[in-house]
């Protein structure tokens, strides 16, 4: 008989759970195997709290396990290290993302892209190499492969950082990928939300002009004035809409709601690039013709690979990217997912695990 | 007032033109104009009738004027050419597809990409610089700037040609613009008509492997034993259909009717790219989620700037790629178009412009 999630592992662990699709979250206690010998462990400090935590908790994606601990934005300090440990030591600040495994010898895992191997291991929710359950962030303590951790550089504070380890790398690699970090680009970010913010961030730091478009007019002073965004349009304002026709190189799609795509394809230029990374539950309306016209594309984009993650980690600190978060108590995490789903943040919740997640 | 068709410019010309949306197409007077000091005059001895045309005459697009000469399939021999031509003479074989003129300053221009240039003319149906209406190839003379045509290589047969100014561009670039054209990868061909059946050809000419994808098991034969593909997919055969999931480099998707896109995209590798040469009226469903998980793209693409048209020939003229074409008298023009209403043609219909149209 399989043993229980608190006896599978010699490591006692504890963190908060949901048990069902209600989503509910509680305290938990489970375990962590032991520091291998190419596995950090480190004491997790804060975890952020991402939109698809919401979708796994309530099983929106029909793939949920339960119990199920999410979390895949989490940064701590490094505890114990094994013996073939080569990049960090004890007292390092490190985190780990959406992945804590992958095949490590196809074609995509050699190129460094870990996060498009066929047998890539999810933070939270999948099966690890020996079997057991993989548990997430929102938990006292973490083991994980090196080759899956990345450095957080000392400039960075880390509340402040752990969200760019999912939802920075989500709007970075696709800059990166797709050609969209050249100086002098004009790139339109759409949707102002927890990724959004992030990706204005990092195209004005790429030296990029950038225009967002949301639906709110609302938010465009803070995209303004905080985030330095050059240009604000509002997607439901067709004279706006119009005149900016065909002068978008790229545009990052962060929404996860159903909408219109046409006129975000009228907004870019010829070769133009039109990224998804928010994940519409339902297909949109394609039409082609303006796909054809002017040979631009739609490209889908999810996280990045490791290389690439501490790639982002590094630019940040260099230029003094991080998160706008919101930092919270572990005890307030179902109502932080009940704002969430209004979209009630800005722009991201950080949970405050070193301080507030305490056992029994 | 404005001159009539037939005095607007000093040389007599003649072909067959649609007179109103009914798409009836009849013989038609009208005129060209001089050779000018970088134009190229040349008699047009073939012309391939496209599926546009049909839409064309007919007014499906909403675009056309009236009278309209279509065709832009168009190849013949030099007779006069300008005080300042430089890249021919006259007896050359030559030919003209899609465009007759662009700005030629823009950035699309400068790049060789005329076929983006926001003021492209286009061979037919189109206003020129001078501002008289463009006339295309069902015509027995064709006037043309030289920078807009190309050179039909010797080895070419004229008739199997024309068609590659057209179709041939219209799958070659994309091959060549999204890096398909690496021996070894693996494409899918949707769709085999006129342009499936010649970007099968082009594609196993730069060394790919080939799976033809139709929804009719009529053209496998055909398909693999006379065009060279490697392989045959129903796409109505779920069993076939997911045995091949996640084999594909890229897609050239030739069909203009509605379908389904979820199962093409299913077959793309990681990374894989689904380029779109066919335009379908109404706008297909785009679903996220799979674009996301596998980094892949979905691109538009029409035909491709004279340099590269140029390189096409000449790659074609390497390879003795010609289409597999059905020539017809100018006098079957209107049955060829209810023909091809019905995909009756394997795989384009070619007019015999030299020997069966004759003025008055």
């Amino acid at each position: 008989m399989a043993k229980s999630p608190e006896e599978e592992h010699p490591k006692k662990a504890f963190g908060w759970a949901a048990r069902d699709p209600s989503g509910f979250l509680s305290p938990f206690n489970f375990s962590r195997r032991e520091t291998g010998e190419k596995d950090v462990t480190f004491k997790v400090l804060y975890c952020g709290i991402c939109h698809s935590d919401l979708h796994m908790v309530k099983n929106e994606w029909g793939v949920s396990t339960y119990p199920l601990v999410p979390g895949h934005e989490i940064v701590g300090v490094v505890t114990e290290v094994g013996s073939k440990v080569q990049k960090f030591k004890v007292g390092d600040k490190v985190g780990v993302g959406c992945l804590v495994g992958a095949c490590d010898s196809c074609d995509h895992c050699a190129k460094n892209n870990e996060h498009l191997c066929p047998q890539m291991i999810l933070t939270y929710g999948a099966k690890y190499h020996d079997g057991t359950d993989t548990y997430g962030g929102y938990s006292d303590v973490m083991v994980a492969n090196e080759h899956y951790v990345v450095r957080i550089p000392d400039n960075l504070p880390l509340d402040a950082s752990a969200p760019l380890l999912c939802a920075g790398i989500t709007v970075y690699s696709p800059l990166r990928y797709h050609g969209l970090d050249k100086p002098g680009l004009h790139v339109g970010v759409v949707g102002l939300g927890g990724l959004g913010h992030v990706a204005v961030k990092f195209a004005k730091s790429m030296g990029l002009k950038v225009t967002v478009i949301s639906t709110s007019i609302n938010k465009k002073k803070e995209a303004l004035e905080k985030l330095g965004a050059d240009s604000f349009l509002i997607s439901r304002d067709q004279n706006q809409m119009q005149a900016a026709m065909g002068t978008l190189d790229g545009i990052i799609d962060t929404v996860s709601a159903v909408h219109p795509i046409l006129p975000l394809i009228g907004l870019l230029k010829s070769e133009g690039k039109l990224i998804m990374v928010g994940a519409p539950e339902k297909p949109l309306e394609l039409p082609i013709f303006p796909l054809i016209m002017g040979r631009k594309m739609i490209a889908g984009s999810n996280i990045g690979g490791l290389k690439e993650t501490q790639e982002m980690i590094d630019f940040a600190a260099k230029n003094n990217i991080t998160a706008d978060i919101e930092v919270i108590p572990i005890d307030y995490v179902n109502t932080a997912m009940e704002r969430l789903v209004k979209a009630d943040v800005k722009y991201r919740f950080v949970i405050d695990i070193g301080n507030t997640l305490k056992s029994g």
